[in-house]
């Protein structure tokens, strides 16, 4: 059973304040849970139906602080969604997955105040299914923690370490080269890429800040080959770090 | 002012039986709305604030059937968003975007059965940015006309005709190289491509129905650069399109 506390207790963890506080954060969805679970992460207190407590097995089961069995009902309580799933657990923050220093491994990305939830669990997908290692995010992109973002992450944050950082600093101090993705710049398809650097994305409306711009070494554009007009102007942000990724691997 | 009769109808139009019966669909959104304004598309109701009809200039209020100026609290009795934008459509279904005769212009797509708005929002806008002109969907995919999909494209559906038909026959009939995008297939990057041809991406979970798989003459498949590890099973069926649209363009 969900007591009164529980539920206002997990649904506080809304407020990134709380979760930086707490450093807990809430997944919700069988899938993930499940994942999460299984890949070791420290899970605080997990309500979900009898059913998907059963089926976890015994080891999993006793890494859980805390089994809260509920119904639907009481699933909703502590939801954010309308059709809630049947586990939502809370978890510990990893401090691996939250560090902030800077690092040098092969490509990573650098997001420059991502807003959308969506477009970060994307980003965070992409990354690791292209064996990125590292993303750097401005302090005013989207939380990590979000539960939006945790939920479109589909668990590929377990392969990804998101940093939040200033940015000026650290691209000042990173002496390799620094690509920005901004349209009218040169063909990602005919730049020359290598296999170390730093690929800079932009917010979603405002693109690239202009206290970032000095930094970057090559301006790298994806060709469109619609017509120019209304209603495609830019590739949502998601997609063209899944493109710009793959042309990184292919020729990297 | 809304009246009853006019929000519940507007309302109504949330049901896909309902717009396949009105031919109408809604459009809420600021900048998508003004884009159907602009692009000339049939506009039966308008509901907005004063300032964004105000704006909108003498010529493109005058295609306008009915403009009906609202507060906040009224576009919200129409809206299905929590926060409204300020201003929100019933729009025309425009037949050139809604035939359903196989057409065959370079590269299009066939989604077999995508269920996800927001998907099939991603693809209609990389298809557009890439230059695809037609999109065959089984028709059980997710409806073009979905509230959530006409917000994800951002207009790109002007650019883009979307069709609803029975893919088995369509395909049989093809007569082109068709492309199936499935994990463990060849490499999209080392495999020839051709300038002509149909791409199938299939359902989010189930990927191509066993049905068509007999009618893909090549197995395309993005190379997974990170672990093989749990939350990083596939790429988002929309970041694949992005990628393999890009590949193909960037050959073609």
């Amino acid at each position: 059973m969900v007591s009164k506390n529980k539920a206002a207790f997990i649904l506080s963890l809304q407020k990134r304040k709380v979760r930086e506080e707490e450093k807990l954060f809430v997944a919700e969805g069988d899938k993930i849970v499940r994942e999460f679970i299984e890949a070791g992460m420290e899970i605080v207190t997990l309500v979900a139906k009898p059913e998907f407590i059963a089926a976890l097995g015994e080891r999993n089961r006793n890494r859980i602080m805390e089994l809260i069995p509920a119904s639907f009902d009481e699933l909703r309580r502590v939801s954010t969604l309308k059709t809630p799933h049947n586990a939502l657990a809370v978890v510990r923050m990893n401090e691996s997955i939250s560090v902030t220093a800077p690092g040098s491994r092969g490509i990573s990305l650098v997001l420059d105040s991502i807003q959308d939830p969506g477009n970060m669990g994307t980003i965070i997908r992409a990354a690791a299914w292209f064996g990125i290692r590292d993303i750097y995010c401005s302090p005013d992109s989207v939380d990590l923690y979000n539960t939006k973002v945790i939920q479109s992450t589909m668990g590929a944050l377990l392969h990804v370490k998101v940093h939040y950082l200033e940015l000026a600093p650290m691209l000042e101090k990173a002496g390799c080269r620094i690509f920005g993705a901004v349209t009218g710049g040169e063909s990602i398809y005919s730049l020359t890429l290598s296999g170390q650097g730093l690929i800079v994305l932009g917010n979603e409306s405002r693109g690239i800040s202009a206290q970032l711009l000095p930094f970057i070494s090559d301006i790298i554009t994806i060709p469109r080959f619609g017509p120019e007009a209304p209603g495609i102007e830019s590739l949502n942000v998601g997609m063209a770090a899944s493109v710009i990724l793959s042309e990184f691997r292919r020729r990297g």
